[in-house]
């Protein structure tokens, strides 16, 4: 493993059992010198962005292996993409960790990246049903943006505070406006909300 | 006028020349001791948090009253919330510290604010025009929930930063997907874009 890789991992470790970690402590769990943490990262900030962008970068990289390696159609990808993504949540010591009051900033970009990087992919997905006449669609990345905002923004646990029903409801009512936007059969987005127990 | 709008007031001047302030300088500014403005509020946060409040209640406070004195059918008042409420920003300087990196905490949380204080409001809107025959919704709440994320988090120039072009045709997506969600004629949701210039 590289050394970068492993200052990550002692990071990690550390949030799981406290919420602000040090550069020692964190050279200290990596078992190297300070000194030698600061030849790989300029400063703590820059360990968190990184350590946030290979936590999201891994999920995204799993949903476009996972389409990739389905040549389905383009309602079944949906439905794969949302599976996919929604059951693997990053790891919850980060999550807990961007959900500080001290990290919004953090947890701002780590909204803003996920909807930029799966924006294309949602988007190659509607273009693929607009293909095969299943969908309909005029705005295909506009739409997947505002897809992707109800999962980013909306339903963002760190932001605003849902109970169960609630998010079950809010997903009921996008796959409503989906499946009207999209002009496709009643039912057809029913995924979205099934799994939310 | 009372001795807390006069500390917000001269917060607010001070915004206007830097983008940190103190304590003292808002007392300066305000005419008050120190000593005194700790009589209103307890911190710095409880100042800024309480302009913030003070400013997007008020765009809130006008946007019931534009609708309350407009007794019109519903897409005339959507046009009509959608107009006061776009063409009355928050004055600038507030704008300008929310996006900073160190505020962002805060720009969080008047976002969360802006659309649960907005959303009763829009759901009334389309209640409305269910009831007037023109529109079809069967989630009222939630369309205005994923209406107002579009515009609270997607659109805000302080997360993303959209060309002009790039505003106009994510407007003109969500124009679309409303006109279909909502079983409205082709065009009817145009307002939403064309002020865009």
């Amino acid at each position: 493993m590289n050394k970068k890789d492993i200052i990550l991992d002692a990071m990690l470790e550390l949030l799981k059992e406290k919420s602000t970690v040090s550069i020692s402590e964190i050279a200290n769990k990596a078992g190297i010198a300070k000194g030698g943490i600061y030849y790989y990262y300029s400063s703590k900030e820059e360990i968190t962005d990184s350590l946030i962008e290979r936590s999201y970068g891994e999920i995204i990289e799993n949903c476009k292996k996972k389409l990739h390696e389905n040549d389905v159609d383009a309602l079944s990808k949906f439905r794969l993409l949302f599976t996919t993504y929604f059951n693997q949540h990053v790891t919850s010591e980060i999550d807990t960790y961007l959900h500080l009051p001290q990290n919004a900033e953090l947890h701002q970009k780590s909204l803003a990246k996920i909807l930029t990087e799966l924006s294309p992919i949602l988007t190659d997905i509607l273009k693929q049903g607009m293909e095969e006449g299943t969908f309909s669609c005029n705005y295909p990345e506009v739409y997947s943006e505002i897809i992707l905002s109800v999962f980013t923004f909306l339903l963002d646990p760190g932001i605003f505070h849902w109970t169960v029903e609630q998010v079950r409801n809010k997903l009921k009512g996008l796959a409503d406006l989906l499946e009207r936007g999209l002009l496709l059969p009643t039912g057809s987005m029913s995924i979205l909300y099934e799994q939310i127990k």
